[in-house]
């Protein structure tokens, strides 16, 4: 069993004709809610920390600083990126293993994209086959490896960075090998550090990780040929329990990243099914919040657990208040960011409807599922059931539900206009001529104004 | 319990005048030791690659390379000088950890030190401390840790590396308590990469990976504060037994660096006996290599089984060979890197003597003894007992032995006038005024020819 050759071949020899059309759209989805996520992010003071470190070590202007006016060498741009992508906690999630593919492999491969000069198309099959490597060796040591208390977006996105940036970086299928090798060696990150800073760093260090892997090992750099399935490899030192044939079963066939979703509310996940509701509500009620006399909730477990703060004080209390979120998703029918700020927690129409929600426990109910009744000052009643809360794998969120959090996200550091303009070219990367011309679009010094 | 805290403290707080003389001087020898491989190690071609990722990444010209006449950021010094001093496997050893401190913390203090314009006796005081972090983690996790097949030199690594830079930048116990987190969840490194260049490659990212977790923490990043004893942190999750008492037991009174050795050989640690034996033969007889007879030795079973070569041919498998070793003992009176090159090793006198060499294993025989006889062919016959080889614990190199050694390798990377100037700043070093003037010494462009 040569599972990192195999790989590694599947990474630099597939032809991106060979990926379907509907994984290459997928791919494309996960660089547009990446882009937006990052692009929100990079307003967050905490980024200028990184930027003062990179100023203080310095780096040829290779690859850009998402939504900063910045250019960086291309190890820097991928931590940066990758931190950024991962910091609103918003970004995509591979439901099987619960890693977030994008964050630690698109930073690899739009920096290397943007230097390197590839085509669009390039850039897409080179983001797909990393996500699919980083999820496959997710499955292979998926849960015991993350119950051990590894961070597996960082341990496993090594690999999606390597493959990425090293495809882009024209590396032999030997080179590869040795790549993922150096890459693979840096696999990093405890769960401890959740609840820091240090946690969006996890995909920002493993996207470095690939990047100088690739790097090395395209200039003729050794390391283990079998980094996957050795002895002492990543598999058998990081995982008490694995099964590396989920490496490469069916590869080229299945995709993993049928089973990516993209989170479409910044809140904790359990209260997504409840979001739901409430915007559908909203259309069907047709009324303003002060006619609403009460909200019943069934839910499951969870969400009382993680999520009852009926009276947050600071947005960041707001992403873990059930009640919250329900009532901005009824009244401003989003839960944006914006939905979260310190402000929009304390605006007196939002706190008065927090007040007339309640929610009981089912334990019989699914955990992407919830029940709401609405009951008017009129007497009047609604109730909406939810199965499969939006972003769950059996009810993604639609292109244009992803446009509007793009748009909602990306606009907090870009000009509409600009937004516009690059989410286009996000849909039509296929026939983007050079990446450069994407990244030009996310340069945004942080002074200049929005229009 | 708080580990990560007290240790923190100990690194940060600690004056340079509560440690001992004795510990001190160990950190002098170390440093000695250190430049010694790593200067030679700048020689070797592999270098090249690493430099030239740095070509194209770009850096500000904060720190040194060791050895080359480059300058460049922080990050990448620490992580190349990483690589040179264990790209020899010829630093030194803690020998109840097999972890080899001074190649992930030494370049760390280094640059932090040439950059912020420590004094010698701060980089002292912060490379000792850092090593003694390191050190300390790695007794609470040894063995398990490295059975399970983690590198422990790297692993480790990065809490030397953030403790010595991060002393040096003057980072607040509470600043030091992050940077450990950020250092901390970069702790990576598996074995299944030994016998390529990304085993040394470790120490370096080690080197970098505090360095980063330094410069960030510094400026406010946040990280667990609980990196070593957390639910999900560094033992819990990369060890599967530990003992974190082992961390801060006797912490300033105990020193873990007494129990670090430096190898006085260029090869496989078995054969160290059996040269030391060979060298005071060789003072002993006083005759040429053509006067021996026969030499029969008695030896622990794995010097045949990791080193029986009777016949080498290239300079990498001399360094394999018992055989070889001792012969070189004899002739040479040393056993350093210009015994191992591809020339000596074809030498006639060296392969006659080798000839006439033969071992019989010893059950009973110490790892570190040998027993060897020496048979002249006019019949006259010569034995030596060697109770412990030379660098084993109960048996420490001598300063005499260690300057030896290191003008054996620095001289292969500067002019002799030059080692020489270095070798007595590092023994003065804890009186000179910055770092910077040491390093100035070691920059030597690859083009200078040597005096």
């Amino acid at each position: 069993m040569n599972v990192t050759e195999d790989l590694a071949r599947f990474v630099v020899e597939t032809p991106a004709e060979a990926i379907p059309g509907p994984v290459l759209h997928e791919g494309k989805r996960c660089l547009i809610n990446f882009l937006g996520v990052a692009l929100y992010a990079a307003r967050d003071p905490s980024l200028d920390i990184m930027l003062d470190v990179f100023r203080h070590e310095g780096g040829r202007p290779n690859a850009s600083v998402l939504g900063v006016g910045i250019r960086t060498s291309l190890q820097n741009a991928a931590l940066a990126n990758g931190y950024l992508g991962h910091l609103e906690d918003y970004d995509d999630t591979h439901f099987p293993t619960v890693i977030h593919p994008s964050s630690p492999t698109l930073p690899a491969s739009l920096a290397a994209g943007e230097h390197y000069g590839s085509s669009g198309r390039e850039l897409l099959a080179a983001s797909v086959l990393g996500m699919e490597a980083c999820c496959r060796i997710g499955m292979a040591v998926h849960p015991a490896h993350y119950d051990a208390g590894f961070h597996i977006t960082s341990t496993c996105g090594v690999f999606g960075s390597v493959g990425a940036a090293g495809r882009l970086m024209g590396l032999s299928t030997g080179q590869m090998v040795h790549g993922m090798g150096v890459a693979g060696t840096q696999a990093a990150g405890v769960r401890e550090v959740m609840g820091s800073m240090t946690k969006p760093f996890h995909p920002g260090m493993a996207a470095r990780a690939g990047v100088l892997g690739a790097l090395l090992a395209g200039r003729g750099f050794t390391s283990a040929t079998r980094i996957l399935e050795g002895r002492r490899g990543f598999a058998a030192v990081m995982s008490r329990e694995h099964d590396l044939a989920e490496v490469t079963r069916g590869l080229g066939e299945r995709w993993e990243l049928r089973m990516n979703g993209l989170k479409p509310y910044a809140c904790g996940v359990v209260a997504h099914p409840l979001i739901d509701a409430m915007i559908a509500l909203r259309s069907r009620v047709g009324q303003p919040a002060g006619q609403v006399e009460r909200v019943d909730a069934r839910v499951q477990p969870l969400v009382l657990e993680l999520m009852d703060r009926p009276d947050p004080k600071i947005g960041l209390e707001g992403k873990f208040s059930f009640q919250h979120s329900m009532a901005v998703g009824f009244i401003d029918g989003a839960a944006f960011p914006a939905q979260y700020t310190d402000a929009r927690v304390v605006d007196p129409e939002v706190a008065a409807l927090r007040g007339r929600i309640r929610a009981e426990v089912d334990g019989a109910m699914p955990e992407d599922a919830a029940e709401v009744t609405l009951t008017l000052k009129d007497g009047r009643s609604y109730t909406e059931n939810v199965a499969h809360a939006t972003g769950a794998p059996q009810n993604p969120i639609t292109d244009s539900q992803l446009e509007a959090k793009f748009r909602a996200l990306a606009t907090h550091a870009l000009p509409n206009r600009r937004a516009e303009r690059l989410l286009a070219m996000l849909w039509d990367v296929d026939r983007l001529s050079g990446v450069g011309e994407l990244m030009r679009l996310t340069r945004m010094p942080r002074s200049v104004a929005r229009d």
